[in-house]
């Protein structure tokens, strides 16, 4: 990934999952950015995204609505986006909700962390870099032992899918 | 206030001081963002600011100390600046660390709040507003009953004080 990162990583708190691509980087931006797209791709199958809802500015709301095989709706992530660079970063984090308002702080159950997305140009396609702050190791652990690293490898895969099929 | 605000404020979570001071935007925007200028306000007397970091963009980090009249250091105020608008506004959060990092959930002790620090010209001086958005009706009320008011008035009161001495 691009050594300049300003925010320095820490492998005991956060997880990095990095790909190179074969979509340019306009979209991938765009199936991060428009909800129509994000539907169709952000949940591994045959789980599916039954809302999605994404007002793009720092302080914006970014809500997802999970859907279980069964049908069954999960309650709603909603976070906010924390920076909005076109076609290059996107962040946001389930830490606060939109205006930037603190979470009430909740029990066991959840745990919270900050997604910085990069998206940088590599050859026709798009170095892809996914990276996922946690306050602490229990939060690392828990979103590793969640599945992060099959979960969003296979989001991923199905984005290059839906937007390869979008381009052609 | 600017009633196109874009971030709605709930009077039941939130806390609200707004002034027409006699000091321009642009020095505002210094007190507020530069540390030797900061050190001078920022506390009402007779407590003090021991030690100041300031980061100044979205994801940097701003680090106070306070210290008390007897001269004993507090526990530091790690927070991450959220939106830097020069010399209109300046919003940051106690709720995340440098880099979007979420906070460890603490105890009871603490509490979590985004400040929105609205800068607007009015006449030779400048509309100022500051905003602090809690999670939920009792950090709100908390906040209030730390002395939110008095002292965010008296401070904004030091600092005019400090850059009207700065301008002469």
């Amino acid at each position: 990934m691009n050594n300049q990162y300003p925010f320095p990583i820490d492998p005991r708190l956060d997880l990095v999952l990095e790909r190179v691509v074969d979509v340019p980087p306009e979209l991938v931006w765009e199936a991060w950015t428009q909800p129509e797209h994000l539907k169709q791709w952000f949940c591994p199958r045959p789980w599916s995204v039954a809302e999605c809802e994404i007002d793009l500015r720092p302080g914006g709301r970014f809500r997802t609505v999970m859907c279980s095989p069964k049908g069954e709706k999960l309650p709603a992530n909603d976070g906010c986006y924390l920076e909005v660079v076109e076609n290059r970063r996107l962040v946001w984090t389930s830490a606060l909700t939109p205006g930037f308002r603190p979470l009430v702080p909740s029990g066991e159950d959840g745990f919270l962390f900050t997604a910085h997305i990069l998206i940088e140009p590599e050859g026709k396609g798009t170095r892809y870099t996914a990276i996922a702050m946690h306050p602490d190791e229990g939060g690392r652990t828990k979103h590793e032992e969640m599945g992060f690293y099959e979960g969003w490898a296979t989001a991923l895969e199905q984005l290059v899918e839906h937007m390869q099929n979008q381009a052609h």
